[in-house]
């Protein structure tokens, strides 16, 4: 059978020039780059080679990287340390709604030790309106958050006006560009960010690496204490394999995001555009124009996201039920509430995202297969309807 | 020129083995352990293979193990994460004065937040005296923080009357076992213990692989806030082949801990030997008996340990200057002044760990080298103190 991953939103596979950069840095200079003696000289000049290298990803500076286990510890680190270290200015934060679990979860638990969040609404494509985070702005907002690419249907927030305004009102803006780094390009001095995350696994490079830009001066608590690692910002010896790995997978992308973003836009747009003709019921979510290229991200009438993506995947076809996220969280997702989807078309939820490796036969076969496996699905739950229909009412 | 690393407590290689069971992971089967399609299966399976094999190393049942990207995350979210969720229990804390900087600097992040710490001191071994530890607890104490194993000296402390103690009271007892898990025998049922950090690197795993021990039961929030990974106790993208890794370098040190530490006592009493018969004014810090049998830690007279590293690094033999840590931390050692040791000898502070790839032949050669070394270094700084007596006083 076909196999087909379409599901390069949630992880994509080590790039093999990445796993072959890294590889030395597992066994043979293994030392720790905090090291005095010869062994920590190598690790010391390949984790400050891939601090350059995911800083040209985004045009910043090398000493305004901090190296993190991922985009969720990122998050995570943005959100609290600037809160802690700056709540003798205020205690208020703005988000929108749609932001990722790590971003929202990290404000719940402060808003337990009493900060004060406004979650700012969207559009029906996912959209902040900047005059809405405009409005919601104390004199008490220490921090702005919005996403810079939705998770679950990869509409691009208008960062550029976001970071305007507060700068303008010098307040830190913070964005989660888990989705967007690597993928398209960024320029963190011309959108006014001053803090933004970013996640090695999402573009070809290693689970466990990813980092927080920290534009120069910004108030910041370090999220994890301890040594002095990372300049004090981010304490524990340097995953430095992981950590040279994503430096390799930022350099390809830098190199190689044009050609990958126009042929991910050119493989999107051929499967969404058979999608829509074969299956009917069957809605795009996000924004048309302003969206991640590989991501196609769909609502389909009358069937489970869970049980469509069980059947795809007997098909060989590997997607996920709505979100890059993980499948235990069965909650109806706030994403797709925010932007107006009703629940029952929501649990339809869908998205495929592409990849390098993803080809144009991929597309084909998901073409084919994809409007049986519906039509199955559907009758399936019509029999269901039928059947209890006929079951006699309990009193 | 022979090249001898003794610095297997700051970090070791990764065993050839471990690298052979994660590199499948880093490229075939790389998929998301939360993921609904096939991709995800393998991972997941793998994921709870390493949990099973970190729970055995330690003597717990696997769901009582949350990985983490290591031994300093493991501090930060034990500490934290039962302070931020018993706080209507109570505020106070209490840790040695000598424990990591990773338990040390978040219990500095919580005083500023308003809790309250106690810092019992240690005996000249590096002891902590439970019967000091048990006068401390007042009515609002709800954690006690006590290391294993010191990062610095070795000297092993007595967690099994501490955590009869804390149990007693009611009282959740952490304890960072970095330096001991994988190194020595751990059986947290029999000890008494809540919460226990360990970490890949320090035998054999890769860097970038921890895992906290949580009793089931012990009220604790996340550290890290997001999806729902690990059970919502610590979100993001599980960095798999690191886990992987982990998990084996468990597995393989609980099977070979006892010929590992047999041969590590005896390499390590032979330079100890041999260094204290042939360099006058050289004491050995921590413990006899009570300590890692890795480790063998010492104070030089008239010397200063960085210089004595660099110099001992262009002989190729790597050592620690004091303690695993970072070269950059110039501060004086906080263990060795807990410990009563004079500013000026703390400064000769060094630390020799041995591990697998340790031969005779190394320790014969250190033997040799060492005495020399510091004799000329001793020669450079008398003859400093000389030509500052003969300059002439300014002004």
């Amino acid at each position: 059978m076909r196999k087909v991953y379409l599901d390069y939103a949630t992880t994509t596979p080590v790039h093999p020039e990445v796993r072959e950069a890294m590889l030395p840095y597992v066994y043979e200079c293994f030392g720790s780059p905090g090291s005095l003696h010869q062994e920590g000289k190598k690790p010391r000049e390949a984790l400050e080679e891939a601090r350059q290298q995911v800083a040209e990803l985004i045009g910043a500076r090398a000493e305004e990287i901090v190296f993190t286990s991922g985009g969720t510890e990122a998050n995570n680190f943005a959100v609290k340390g600037v809160a802690f270290a700056n709540q003798r200015r205020g205690n208020h934060i703005i988000a929108s709604q749609i932001e990722h679990s790590s971003v929202l979860y990290s404000l719940k638990f402060l808003e337990k030790l009493g900060f004060e969040v406004t979650y700012i609404g969207v559009d029906k494509y996912g959209l902040v309106n900047p005059e809405d985070l405009a409005e919601a702005i104390t004199e008490k907002t220490i921090l702005v958050s919005v996403m810079y690419g939705n998770h679950e249907i990869g509409t691009l927030e208008p960062v550029a006006e976001i970071g305007r305004i507060a700068r303008q009102r010098g307040i830190y803006f913070h964005t989660d560009a888990t989705q967007v780094a690597g993928i398209l390009p960024i320029d963190v001095g011309e959108l006014g960010i001053d803090l933004l995350s970013l996640s090695g696994h999402k573009f070809y490079g290693p689970k466990g690496a990813g980092a927080l830009y920290i534009r120069g001066g910004v108030r910041i608590f370090p999220f994890i204490h301890g040594g002095i690692q990372e300049e004090g910002r981010r304490a524990g010896t340097e995953n430095i394999p992981g950590i040279v790995g994503l430096g390799k997978a930022a350099e390809m992308a830098r190199k190689e995001m044009l050609p990958r973003r126009d042929r991910a836009l050119c493989l999107r747009d051929r499967l969404s555009e058979a999608l829509l003709k074969k299956v009917p019921g069957l809605y795009i979510t996000g924004h048309p124009a302003r969206k991640l290229p590989h991501y196609l991200s769909l609502c389909v009438e009358l069937v489970k996201g869970d049980a469509l993506t069980l059947l795809l995947d007997r098909k060989g076809i590997a997607v996920s039920p709505g979100s890059a996220c993980t499948f235990a969280a069965r909650k109806p997702s706030h994403v797709l509430k925010a932007i107006g989807v009703p629940l029952e078309l929501a649990e339809g939820a869908l998205l495929f995202s592409t990849g390098i490796y993803t080809t144009e036969e991929d597309i084909e076969y998901v073409a084919e297969t994809f409007p049986a496996v519906v039509e199955k699905l559907r009758g399936i739950s019509a029999l269901k309807r039928c059947m209890q229909k006929d079951e006699p009412e309990q009193g």
